[in-house]
């Protein structure tokens, strides 16, 4: 295992790069902007899905799945979800390969579909269009259903887990009698993002509201959640959408209400995708690779034998077996990596660059002595501890290595939200101490965009529960009632 | 709740059709041959997909994703693969969408793909282009990979569930060292199949080999299970094949082996897919509706309250909420239908119709008498029984219901395989009492393929562990050394 990635101050970028090839989580493809997920990037997947999975049918949600290819003209309905969305996309247009005379295979012209095919970028279109015939009156809502999918969006910049033209993801879409419910629904879907980002993430978030410009085309509201990376970058973790009316009307979806009259159905929609893991990584990781927290971690748990001599093998892989067994009783995931072909020092390295959070190394002398050596992924520090009580004091490290890398990206966002009240302040600290900055804005569409096109900054969310205070734009001088969260963004 | 599904013995086909629909499974989308799998029908497969995911990591499988679209040149690397699947199949060939001079939406012809994009008919190709890179030596085998995964194939005729154009299944590709190991792992994985299909969904199921003629396109050889739904046509529930070194050969992936010397990496690949669920619902469901067995029901128990005043149901309730407690404490899912807008009446014909395993009716009566009615879906029989120990008598009432259901279909495979002798018999047997017929082959693709076009049957398997036996062909009279198993197919 070739280490040596480059460090995250000498280039951000290129480290994360690295650090997903050399910890085999992915890999480009050959399909542009595509990517493979290798079974390690791949386990963490399945861990989020597990635990979201159980968080949505906790809150009443069921699963479904609706068809990958919708025909264009679905775009059509929506207007400025069309404008949002189905432009850059992979088309469908033919059905057929064939041999040519020379043998090569060639599309067949005259296999051409009827109505061009677009590889859903999100499913808002096709599912209302399904809920039309679910829908009569109000017994046959609400309608909660969430769907695990691929989606596909033809990015021109790629950039692994971050933004890839085909990725993972799900999404939510809820059906109700009123706005009231729907707008509840939504809010409860950012709780639950905002829960597990901080609870299973160990990723603290700004839960906010998007501004006009950057709302989910065909949203009424976009709520989102606005994470921090180590170089002060801001990455959207997860939104959920109130739609209105916009795509029941759309698909003319209507109900009965209780006293018979007809309405338009009230909607949501809401996802998370597997940018996940690359906030994941972007948010915990150091110079030495991956820092995962162990609610998500694939392996909690590995455990390293220090031997010359077969017999000590033995020796030690029976007390292992012992400890594994008291761990996995405690859901704890526990590798023994009793390969001979590698040395403890390959191995140490190859944990640390996987993120694994804790290491317990045993040689002959530990065996004597009844301890065992300890080596923290987060702290980067070790404790030679007795091997009496042993796996209670791991499942108790592991609880305190969640929290202190919770609180290690909480104390680093707490030190780059800065309040700002001049243009000028605002544009040296993108610049110099680039982070959350707090300011005040006018409240138009223009000046956002502006400042969008002379910093590259956005506006990430205004906050919920923002503080009401006086104050001035810090580009135009308007009036302003609060401050709202910018920064540069992933 | 509209019942009225037509009788199985009248229209099994449109029986089929009609239950799908109206027990919430599945319906038809507007794109030509994809469904959309509604949250009753999703939510087995997910019991599946749970239960298979465990046995595949049991046996040392991980899983990782691999990109959904795969560059058209790829498949003309197999050559008997490439005739196999990429001729009828959906061809991306642009990526953007615009706006026309009168507002519509149309393709950008600017926007056209170098290499037309082929959306996966399955992942050989895309898969062993990216283990080349993963693949230097001995010591990086076996790969063990599973994928779960939407595919898509072009197909002329669908049916719900049975074949459809996008299906989601799980498709396994491992890459071994040696052919000895890739035909265990190819064998292995058939064993896991045929033990969920007999343990999970209660349906026997032969395991055998195919022949050449209906072999996967690049395998060397291709292991099934082959099922017998109740109209007496077979239905191929699994396949794992045996890849050779073709694959391998098609993308150059070669191993330095333990002395050094390059080779050629063996691999297989083997999946099952949604069409499980059609074979579920066609091989235990009845005239009234789904029979599913307890294992993989979404919903095992339904307890429907009898009340006409709200102290009748409160009093109900507080009982049925103990029950439920101790029946979730079993692991056992159970719903508490105390909708007051149904009648009970509907509410059974609804369960009926859902193939929810057992029912519990209690009314004040029987809350007076210390007692409960259970109906099992299955034999469709009614029992009063004591509340106490009631969870208990539960648990093993499932247990038996999963074992008649296997049973039942176990029997009626027994009655429906018949040895035949000649071939007027097996065309008389097909016509008036199909199901499977054993018979002496010569061994030759021609009779095959002639006995296919003369009868609509083909080779399902050559059982493994077939006894020897000799005899002569049905329709050429040559020799024969065993019989082989011939049906009608789904």
């Amino acid at each position: 295992m070739s280490k040596g990635i480059i460090s995250k101050d000498e280039d951000y970028s290129q480290w994360f790069n690295e650090l997903v090839i050399k910890a085999d989580m992915a890999e480009y493809s050959p399909v542009r902007g595509c990517m493979i997920i290798k079974p390690y990037g791949y386990s963490i997947w399945e861990k989020m899905q597990s635990v979201l999975d159980k968080m949505f049918k906790d809150t009443g949600h069921s699963n479904a799945y609706f068809p990958l290819l919708i025909p264009k003209s679905f775009f059509s309905k929506e207007a400025s979800h069309v404008e949002g969305f189905a432009k850059e996309c992979a088309v469908v247009t033919h059905y057929r390969l064939k041999n040519d005379e020379d043998g090569q295979i060639i599309v067949d012209s005259e296999a051409k579909l009827e109505e061009e095919l677009i590889i859903r970028p999100t499913s808002e279109t096709i599912i209302w269009n399904t809920y039309k015939g679910w829908i009569q009156s109000y017994r046959d809502l609400p309608i909660l259903v969430n769907q695990w999918a691929n989606v596909m969006r033809w990015e021109m910049r790629t950039r692994m887990f971050l933004r890839t033209s085909e990725f993972l993801w799900q999404e939510g879409h809820t059906a109700h009698a009123t706005a009231e419910e729907a707008i509840a629904e939504t809010e409860q879907m950012l709780d639950v993002y905002a829960d597990f980002a901080e609870n299973w993430l160990a990723l603290p978030v700004v839960k906010g509201r998007k501004t006009p410009n950057e709302r989910f085309a065909g949203a009424l509201d976009t709520y989102c959640i606005e994470a921090l990376m180590q170089d002060g970058k801001a990455l959207q973790a997860g939104t959920s959408h109130f739609l209105g009316q916009n795509f029941a009307k759309a698909f003319d979806v209507k109900f009965a209400n209780k006293e018979g009259k007809l309405d338009y159905v009230w909607a949501t929609s809401w996802g998370v995708s597997t940018r996940l893991i690359g906030a994941l990584i972007m948010a915990h990781s150091d110079d030495a690779g991956l820092v995962l927290p162990p609610k998500l971690a694939p392996i909690q748990v590995v455990i390293v034998p220090i031997y010359k001599h077969d017999e000590e093998l033995q020796n030690i892989s029976t007390y292992v077996k012992g400890l594994t067994a008291e761990l996995k009783a405690k859901g704890i995931s526990v590798k023994f990596d009793d390969r001979d072909t590698q040395r403890p020092g390959f191995k140490f390295a190859e944990y640390e660059l996987k993120g694994v959070p804790l290491r317990v190394a045993i040689g002959s002398r530990d065996m004597q002595n009844g301890t065992v050596e300890l080596a923290r992924r987060d702290t980067k520090t070790k404790e030679t501890v007795n091997q009496e009580g042993l796996a209670n004091h791991i499942e108790q490290l592991l609880e305190d290595i969640q929290a202190n890398i919770y609180k290690k990206a909480f104390d680093f966002r707490a030190e780059n939200i800065t309040k700002v009240d001049s243009y000028d302040e605002f544009k040296r600290l993108l610049d110099e101490k680039p982070g959350f900055i707090s300011a005040h804005w006018d409240g138009t569409p223009e000046t956002e965009q502006k400042i969008k096109d002379e910093t590259k900054a956005t506006i990430r969310c205004i906050p919920l529960n923002n503080e009401q205070e006086e104050g001035v734009c810090i580009l135009t001088g308007k009036p302003s009632s609060q401050r709202v969260l910018f920064a540069r963004a992933y």
